[in-house]
């Protein structure tokens, strides 16, 4: 086992009628608020109401900052920077998904800085500072709820970017499974696929094979998002199903998984980040079709691990690991067209000879991420595995 | 899934030269520094210079409490208590186990305290502010270094009582496994047993069943700690061996296995603290006695839960609940074996007929932990079970 550090401070209010709790939750942190949220779902669904009256009755004034979209971008950042200036704001309160949470811990980051927030992403300055930030989860998929990491798309440069900083961890953030019972099939699908990919991507890149605490746990998640997803989609109001799906979600990327394992990379997640940021493809759909091309690429190099993982997660009982491992990605795909997730990068209406171009595209953020392993080719070998479903 | 709060602000620093850690961590807590520890090891394995002189370039001025013994006492923790005073120490270094830790962490709450520090754990009192402690680790079993729990002996009463609160949870702590490579084959099989009955009372005693994703957390939790234990016990230099059984007792008991399962209870743990308290047996000890035999007890009313337990943990394939379940106990059993853990109250020098007296001393802790259910019978039941091994 390698060395770390687990230092994980968020305060987690789960269940039935924790979001009542953001009031309070809030005005520990501050008596002038801005309510970060995304589109039209939070007013549809009452959930804004909730929240409001909360921060109402606990005396917090805020003031809002709405239409965060998937793939969050960096130009409605900088306008929640200038409105939570302008509020004299003291803490960020986030009602929504990844993309929401991800908008207002860039957005606490940028609040107090001298300088642009971009530069934190392109390594530029390092983050002395920042905002607390509270949410309200809707949504089982990024883990954004309980780390300190964000992720950001400049819509100038197309570029998508992420950064940490152990600041931005959320000082509370409520999950309340039944926010998500109008999550509809595709997005629960797609947050189902994000968290399962965060578990994956560590227990493939780890570079110490002997982890065994640190595997049973990343098992147990995948098998436990899978197995809730399909509750989910059976039926959407199945409160333990969404229940589990959101808190495995969150034990996904909330540090414990990677704590140990020493380097890790995040080649999945960084060839997503230039799908969507070059197509605006919602990131689960694009972790849905890149997850067996990849594993697919890897085969050859780790077949143990691979076969490791399948004989865990689905039962798997083939000897050898070589036929394990290609069992293995198999049930992978099985289960993504069972949920019916995008197979393809043709289901995501992204033609083959735009492979060198996507390609190219990772390249800086390869360089940022200091996943110097996976060049422009590689990536195009993933891609191509890409093509095609079994 | 019910609700519930999780919050573990504790920072885990884990790994190889983290104890030269200590000196910072304290210093920023204080200067002024009460270093509490145990018996002879500490010295002997020149962990106490390491510390010290880590304190010491870090301009931590501290005085020393040592002599904590395992089921520590009230009395040497009031004799801490006056010199944590007496020094103007404003933060508490642990270095050593569970009873290290407890006994610091009990100085901690009495330091500032009006009252006399038991009234904490007889419920007449409730803690309103307490020092910061920081420990290092030295023994994998009780997970104190990573929770807000607490447990000493009345040293007059022989009552062992348990008391916790988040403001007890300490601000580091400093995990190296090489610390535990010079733990005896006893004491290595005692914490495992510890660690492994925390899990399993949590995973028997929940009230809610539909916990997928915290049973298996737990599930890999036991294994690992089996597995853990039989590497270190095979060579106890194993570094992993050694590290996957630290984290793995450390996660068994820092809040994430009971999340959302609802109430729980410790059975186990209650009618040890009997032993213990009575005979002054080792923790671990009392519990590797008491496990096989509260399964027994246990058996009639949940057979499919603990044969759902011996399928995952030791690939039990009987489709019979109760076939199933019956051959669980009699794995643990057969473990416990292996490992050369006692077996039976005679393998303790306790004889048949001091049930009564044991169930009886049970009685007032059962009413304090809440565990109603616990009546005085059933505890001469379960121990009926710890007469004879199979």
């Amino acid at each position: 086992m390698h060395n770390f550090v687990f230092h994980n401070p968020t305060k987690i209010l789960f269940g039935r009628d924790t979001v009542e709790s953001i009031g309070p939750e809030t005005r520990a942190w501050g008596e002038r608020a801005l309510l970060v949220y995304g589109q039209r779902s939070l007013k549809q669904h009452g959930l804004h109401d909730r929240i409001t009256d909360s921060l109402r009755r606990a005396g917090v004034q805020w003031v809002e900052h709405g239409g965060v979209r998937s793939n969050p971008l960096l130009s409605h950042v900088r306008a929640g920077i200038e409105r939570a200036r302008a509020h004299g704001a003291t803490v960020i309160v986030a009602a929504g998904g990844g993309s929401v949470i991800d908008t207002a811990k860039a957005i606490a980051a940028g609040t107090p800085a001298a300088h642009d927030v971009w530069k934190l992403f392109t390594g530029k300055k390092s983050l002395k500072s920042a905002l607390p930030v509270v949410t309200v989860l809707t949504l089982a998929a990024s883990g954004s709820e309980m780390n300190s990491g964000m992720v950001l798309t400049n819509d100038g440069s197309r570029e998508k970017f992420g950064y940490g900083h152990r600041l931005l961890h959320p000082k509370t953030s409520i999950l309340d499974p039944r926010t998500t019972f109008t999550v509809p099939p595709s997005y629960t699908v797609f947050g189902a696929v994000d968290a399962i990919s965060h578990v994956i991507e560590f227990y493939l890149t780890a570079s110490d094979p002997d982890t065994p605490v640190q595997d049973r746990l990343m098992e147990g998640l995948i098998e436990n998002c899978m197995a809730a997803c399909e509750r989910c989609l059976c039926d959407p109001c199945d409160y333990n199903g969404r229940a589990n799906l959101m808190w495995a979600a969150t034990l996904a990327l909330n540090g414990l998984t990677g704590a140990g394992l020493g380097r890790v990379g995040f080649p999945m997640h960084l060839i997503e980040h230039s799908l969507s940021g070059l197509y605006d493809t919602p990131h689960g759909a694009g972790l849905a079709v890149i997850l067996p091309g990849w594993l697919r690429a890897r085969l050859p190099h780790s077949p143990k691990r691979i076969a490791g993982l399948g004989r865990r997660v689905f039962g798997l009982t083939q000897q050898d690991d070589f036929q394990a491992a290609e069992a293995t990605v198999k049930c992978f795909q099985s289960w993504l067209r069972q949920v019916r997730a995008p197979l393809t990068l043709t289901d995501l209406s992204i033609p083959a000879n735009d492979i060198p171009r996507i390609a190219d595209h990772t390249r800086s953020l390869a360089r940022i991420w200091r996943l110097t392993d996976l060049s422009p080719e590689r990536v195009a070998a993933v891609l191509a595995h890409c093509l095609a479903a079994d």
